[in-house]
């Protein structure tokens, strides 16, 4: 049997992780810099990253929360101030040391005017926000108090990898204080409840969520939840966390208030964050061998109009109609978003065009030659639909059916990427099953999330990552409990944990 | 006469600088960090900065242009490939040179993991963009290039002052590439104009727009567009910039094309932005000694209503009256945006409220109690008003006006500073009249705009600054040309320039 050419080699089953470079270069998203594991976000990835801030500002602004910006640097000692932070980034910290350049001796351009004390570039914010809520918080009529954050962080990874791991990246950072435990706790899966909802009716994303166990825990916090997705190589990507601080950073940034009754107390945080790497996610769920695949509701653009000019006499009459079709569509909607069109008139063949738009993922083209429009029938293609698969319809019919098109697109991909991760989710109850299921047979994709039974003992999680690379990705939530016995020790188990490779 | 009492103190006239700093505070707009230089934009400020973003963003796209996304670091080899450039950011470079902490002996954290190349927290980004476009560009077809990117940059200035000059602030940055001198000359100029038609239209600014004087230029530009405003204390503000980079930077950063004919050129650039003193010159445009003033097309909320409620027993009927009023302006817009209503049911006293929104500029406050609803009157209060005038009104009346009444408002902030600018804008042809133009009597605010004969020799200009600390501001454009004699040496001029002090 011939092999088929795709537009991506190798494909995912010969090379998982080439085939996403070649995804990201084909679909013109993202390039690496000069800069060590920085990268360039051009503009079609960036589009992406448009839309999902947009629409996930509006759903954290609805749920009363208000954005503010806070100092890129951190001073050294505000990081120290909580010991377990600390101690989780020190690793990672690109560091401010002076303020200057002078030329030396030989002419040389060399740092100068060094800095009394180091500033570290935020690698998260939780000590600077935290400095400034303690001045902003004076009362139990200060609170809640809900902040959020759009910026760039700065974490020094050893290993990188465009929009999965990278030295700078975007995200946001939420925080707030509340007068008790469980309203900090209800605002913790809260947020985390907003991601899921996002991941799901956005990016076509089904994630699980759950809480994470104390050894993956956000350095400082009491609880981490987390959003994971599985990819097409069935390995887990946490895509997003929220964290519930307890009084931790309260006490290290002192955040305390007057409360109802007049005494002191320390407020209650959380933190949550979600980053560029949900673009990541988003091409590892969604993309075939042709390319990017993008759900409607997140793509910058929905629509490609490629005008067929055989004959350069009938140029302005198909222009003229594609740009009557443009205007037809674009007042309906794509979610909460007007429809957007490009009409792709570069001097370039059509096969070329078509191809260009397959790559990077265009949910709809549309071929538009004099013969289409003679014969009042367009042909419509879906990205996420063989190439050759045509919807054949008329103009009147495109205006009528495009905004049901897209949304059924949108809701396929969701409803593929739900049942891939249920075909590779498996409840493991033997040892030697969880072995085979996480053994990899040469270069072949295999294994997924694994449902088992576990004691709670880190050692345990520590010794399975060591000698499988597996790890609890999370303790799923709104799984029912289920007595059992873990699958390493025979002890007794209250309710399965997630198993996987990860991201 | 009795002294009337303002909620900001000082005055204007009292201290100019001071009142500026009452303004910010009494507004909630920002505050200082602990980190030199850096503040924090709390969330009623930044509110400002998100339409500030949103709108232009949309004026920069419609004029073509794309979004991206570029490293916050820039190696020093990089900013050292342009000799002007370098000589211009060296003395304000915020440099990493460690990216991890370690514990020294006696258990201190210090910086470790010394990098082989500092890293420049970015100034501007000309030369990591550069680096990236020389990639993009191979051929006449891929011109023009035209990106924008929203960004943190870093100048670490030795006085600082909120909106107006800090370590780090937030900005738009334009890059562009053109296949010839004439096409990026007009794209300067054309950016320029948007920046016009943005500050006038929708931050009620009338800049003023003009080319700098060689001293003044972009470090490594051929010629700098700039707009001008003047705040209250008759200073000029340089509210944004656009410059045409002729071939330097191509020519530095390697940015090639091959033309139509064959052979190879280096591109053509530009780059122009705005940040957030664009803030700081709104306060200082339109503020009055009662705190902020906002434009209602950048305001974060229009309408402010206040229910008053006397008697606990009516508390349900005027708050439902309030979501009424609400929602029956909500759906009307302003400028381009829909109306956004606050109804303030904070448990403090109506006056302790309206003071507040006062305080904030809200531009609408609308005091709704018993008595109002039963008479069907409503007394609404326009910000730049004197406080006690009321628009009295009827629920439909409200609904019917609003829109002309915001309307209004913004033209007549317009009109105000327009005036304003128009009556400290002279033409002086006397050495004499200039020197007591820009000579205080005592702490008294003084000067303006001086519009001027002037040879074109930076000496003079910088005798100027020296003697009286007046700056040429720009050679304004769309003046007429007019023949005279240089101020300072009597030399032929074949124009007018603006001198004033400036931020």
């Amino acid at each position: 049997m011939s092999k088929q050419k795709t537009a991506i080699a190798p494909t995912r089953a010969e090379n998982y992780s080439e085939w996403y470079q070649g995804v990201l270069k084909a679909a013109d998203l993202a390039e690496h810099s000069p800069v060590r594991g920085c990268m360039i976000i051009k503009p079609w990835g960036y589009g992406i990253w448009e839309n999902i801030q947009k629409i996930l500002d509006g759903m954290i602004k609805d749920t009363g929360h208000q954005n503010a910006y806070f100092p890129l640097f951190i001073p050294l000692s505000f990081l120290e101030k909580e010991a377990q932070h600390i101690e989780g980034f020190a690793k990672e910290c690109a560091i401010v040391t002076h303020h200057r350049l002078e030329k030396n001796k030989e002419g040389k351009l060399i740092p100068a005017g060094e800095l009394e004390e180091p500033l570290i570039v935020r690698p998260t914010s939780e000590m600077i926000i935290g400095h400034a809520f303690a001045k902003w918080v004076e009362s139990y009529r200060d609170l809640p108090l809900l902040i959020n954050q759009w910026a760039n962080v700065v974490r020094w990874e050893m290993r990188t990898r465009m929009f999965l791991r990278t030295t700078e990246f975007l995200w946001q950072e939420g925080h707030t204080v509340h007068a008790t435990r469980e309203e900090a706790e209800v605002e913790a899966k809260k947020m985390l409840d907003v991601y899921v909802d996002f991941c799901h009716r956005y990016l076509a994303l089904p994630v699980i969520s759950g809480e994470k166990t104390p050894s993956e825990r956000f350095p400082g916090a009491v609880d981490t939840y987390t959003i994971e997705a599985m990819t097409q190589d069935r390995k887990a990507l946490q895509a997003g966390t929220s964290h519930f601080l307890g009084q931790n950073f309260s006490k290290s940034c002192g955040i305390e208030f007057q409360t109802v009754d007049g005494s002191k107390e320390y407020g209650w945080t959380t933190s949550w964050g979600v980053t560029t790497r949900l673009i990541g996610g988003l091409i590892m769920a969604h993309s075939d061998d042709d390319g990017l695949v993008l759900p409607p509701r997140i793509a910058p653009t929905h629509l490609i109009i490629i005008p067929i000019i055989h004959d350069e006499s009938n140029r302005s009459k198909i222009l003229d109609y594609c740009e009557n079709l443009s205007r037809s569509v674009k007042h309906h909607r794509c979610g909460n978003e007007p429809i957007k069109v490009f009409i792709d008139k570069r001097d370039l063949r059509g096969g070329e065009k078509s191809w260009g738009w397959i790559k990077k993922g265009a949910p709809l083209r549309l071929e538009v030659g004099l013969r289409e429009i003679e014969e009042g029938k367009l042909s419509l293609f879906r990205r996420d639909k063989p190439h050759k698969e045509r919807i054949s319809l008329s103009a009147k019919e495109l205006e009528e059916k495009i905004v049901s098109i897209l949304d059924e697109m949108q809701s396929d991909l969701l409803k593929k990427a739900t049942r891939f991760r249920e075909e590779h989710t498996k409840k493991i109850d033997k040892l030697s099953d969880f072995h085979e299921f996480f053994s990899a047979k040469g270069d072949e994709i295999h294994g997924g999330f694994a449902l088992c039974h576990w004691n709670g003992d880190p050692a345990i999680e520590a010794k399975v990552k060591e000698e499988h690379g597996v790890t609890i990705r999370c303790i799923p939530r709104g799984v029912p409990s289920e007595e059992g016995r873990c699958l390493f020790t025979g002890e007794k188990s209250p309710r399965r944990v997630i198993f996987a490779k990860a991201y």
